[in-house]
């Protein structure tokens, strides 16, 4: 179980980077999302894409980060540029146990990187929470994430021009 | 030498994700970023992370895109949900040869297919064009530009826990 924990979400200002966050979680093999602040344009937004993609990746918004990470049964990993190395990270990090992977939005606070298990940092120039944990992601499943069928009605075929999609049904 | 090109920039709505595709290129190895609407507070936020974490990583906004594309002299890669499997694309795409990587934001114009030596999916799931390009870079570059010294004057040094951060001298 993989689940990523969004920290500081401000619908205003993060509605895009936040969505990109949820979108990429689910595609990349994650099973749910956490944000902070209650945002229903979000849940939508993603509830929209597993009925016409599949899967039945979560989303909840609205839930207190700091109890959620404190009462969290697994080990908790927060992705920042400041951490260890991705790849001395994925060999030490337990594969058994359940994964929460925190992803802040600006500055996170100090709490955090105490209460991690482990700060990873997916190279250590600054560039994007988005990057970072798709960067994670691909790493933790050895690229095998981006051939998972999720199952759904709508089905992309991977071609060389233009756009091919299989579309099997109605809309419920 | 690595361009990417961003198509369909707005900067009210976009100006975050544009700006986590311009750190994204910069931090994976890209060589610059073309934009296709001027947006100067872009070009000051990526010349401001130069100044204090190296490397010369160039910006430039305002650039019609079409002609960018047509003009370009090298290899054009559009990376899209409808492409062919990046795994494959990585395998195809001429290594020696200039490379033009196209991102667009929302509807990508449909001659983009066509003007594209190699339209490349990352999944075939709706994700992130920020998780696509630091994918894309990832693969291209075996996960060596995770380790490229970029020169700056404040270099992260990574840690456990906290934030180490070396600052070599005044800013400029």
């Amino acid at each position: 179980m993989i689940e990523v924990l969004r920290i500081g979400h401000r619908p205003a200002r993060d509605k895009r980077i936040t969505t990109h966050v949820c979108l990429v979680a689910r595609a990349f093999g994650a099973d749910g999302v956490v944000i902070d602040t209650a945002d229903r344009g979000i849940e939508r937004t993603v509830s929209g894409v597993n009925d016409r993609f599949g899967g039945d990746f979560k989303v909840q918004t609205g839930v207190p980060w700091s109890r959620h990470l404190r009462e969290f049964s697994g080990t908790r990993v927060h992705l920042t540029m400041y951490g260890m190395p991705l790849e001395d990270a994925v060999l030490r990090i337990p594969k058994a146990a359940p994964l929460l992977i925190i992803v802040g939005s600006t500055k996170v606070p100090a709490q955090v990187y105490d209460m991690a298990d482990f700060n990873v940092s997916v190279g250590n120039q600054p560039h994007s929470e988005v990057a970072a944990l798709a960067l994670f992601l691909d790493r933790w499943f050895q690229g095998k994430e981006l051939r998972r069928d999720f199952g759904g009605r709508m089905k992309v075929i991977p071609t060389a021009r233009g756009k091919r999609i299989l579309d099997s049904g109605e809309e419920e």
